[in-house]
């Protein structure tokens, strides 16, 4: 759930006078996104979101997510377009806060995921590596295999209070991948947290995607192995390998892997699981359980970890 | 901050399907209002608000607070407007909660209040109180006079913790209000929680009233004075009389009070402000620190309280 910064009136019509986009006529705090205040706002020419940002995301970020957002929308890439005052800058400062503006993007995230989801998902996201090629600027993935250590290091003396056993089990995982985690593999940007939640469908079309406050620089098959885990598991923690097959053919259409991204990919989704396992262990260890924020299960985490762990090849998700 | 229930595609599809106004072209879960899960929902046919009913709102009263709606808005009040179904219904069961569509009001709530804000919410109440009148259904008022010793009741063995001597100075004031509050005053459906941020202004001009959900029968002054305890006191707690001044006067221009209402009106406001004294208190001792409830300060209430006390007739306010 998120934080949000008030918005005084004057504070808001100062901020809209340096744009070409007229007064407000509404403006709504939304409840979705954890990170971020974000509003709708509607005035007499359109729909936008708002967005202040607030203290988790580093400011000096800022000109690479909306710099890609601008890249990637200038190269066709169905996602939010920043909106650019009169003096060309896009991002400036509202309520203390650094705050952008973006175009509204029609549609809603599936609150259930069906296969038929899951190759157009597998499709954009090929589409994102590739429009992304050429973006300038870089950003290091803090959350890569470097970053598992800290977060390890952080949550291990409790980490028995939510799984026996959990601590040794992540250690040996922790160790195996600092040693073999592949390093020649493509890179470029990847989104990094591309979850049904930022993916909106429309008529039962993909109508675009969000959220690039992850995006970084990393290996492409480490986002497909992201997507894996995000798209292709059931509630009940199954793998379901028809969705796996749909998302990777989706991917594949536009941009197929080379055989050591393929080879890697049990790795790779392996590795990833154990991303998402080592922040929600992190956050429900360090979060008080009556907290504004709603804590994450970790151990959905550990039992993708463990089925990843015992596919053999890429065969293993329909390949 | 508010609780949110999740709608599945499906049951969306499913209650759009009951209406005429098209497919969902985007939903937002919104971050304001307490009680209940609000969502802006765009179809192709527009912007429409959802509400989805939490467990604080009681059913039964719903058919009372959707009927007000359609009564005042058919009487030209600028409020949200139910939409009704091809079945006529407006209230229908969606995730399993009662649920309903109104009209999306433009306007934003005034995040500061000026004394300009004043005149036009007196006068916007005094046509609601008119307006109101004929409506068929009624609603007794559970936080008038024979509300509050109950959440005394629950409050008071610890609301020395709050302030020193707090347990003894409600107490002396409930004995008061049980014995004095008065009776024979022009009653009719009053708003009951007219706060600011239940008031939208555009282009300087109020566009709007909205959430009724504490809407009942009771003194018509009553809501009068809730206003001034909501209006016209600053941030530092201190008195406003020109903000009062403003919004009798706007209230007069629509509804000129009695001799017998203007000279209650001082024990009213304190009334008033012993009201949410009290369900602040209740709920500051009720809640734990961390909850996902942003408490509200009982105190501010108390020193609205004391002011009224002093005020020896309407004069006090202005008038």
């Amino acid at each position: 759930m998120a934080v949000y910064t008030e918005v005084s009136d004057e504070d808001m019509d100062a901020f809209l006078a340096q744009y070409d986009i007229g007064h407000a006529t509404s403006l709504k705090g939304i409840a979705e996104g954890v990170e971020n205040s974000n509003y709708v706002l509607t005035t007499e020419r359109g729909t936008f979101m708002l967005t202040l940002y607030e203290k988790r995301v580093d400011p000096r970020d800022l000109p690479f997510f909306l710099g890609l957002m601008d890249h990637l929308a200038a190269r066709g890439i169905p996602c939010p377009t920043p909106i650019h005052g009169r003096d060309g800058q896009a991002l400036r400062t509202l309520a203390g806060r650094p705050a952008a503006m973006t175009t509204f993007l029609q549609g809603l995230w599936p609150r259930r995921i069906e296969t038929a989801h899951c190759g157009p998902v597998g499709e954009a996201m090929a589409r994102f590596h590739l429009a992304a090629d050429g973006f300038a600027l870089r950003r290091p993935n803090a959350l890569s295999v470097a970053g598992w250590r800290p977060l390890f290091d952080g949550s291990k003396a409790h980490a028995h209070e939510v799984q026996a056993g959990l601590t040794d089990e992540l250690a040996g995982e922790l160790d195996l991948f600092e040693r073999d985690w592949p390093r020649d593999l493509p890179s470029g940007v990847i989104h990094a947290d591309l979850f049904q939640d930022n993916v909106f469908f429309l008529d039962g079309k993909l109508s675009g995607i969000f959220d690039f406050y992850f995006a970084c620089n990393d290996l492409l098959a480490y986002d497909v192995a992201i997507c894996l885990n995000a798209w292709c598991f059931e509630p009940d923690k199954s793998f379901n390998v028809t969705k796996a097959r749909a998302l990777l053919a989706g991917y594949q259409r536009v941009r197929p892997l080379n055989d050591a991204e393929r080879a890697a990919l049990p790795l790779l989704a392996r590795g990833a699981a154990l991303r998402f396992l080592l922040t929600r262990l992190y956050d429900w260890l360090h979060t008080p359980p009556g907290a504004m924020v709603k804590r994450k299960d970790p151990l959905e985490y550990l039992a993708r970890l463990r089925f990843h762990r015992g596919v053999g090849s890429a065969s293993g998700y329909g390949l």
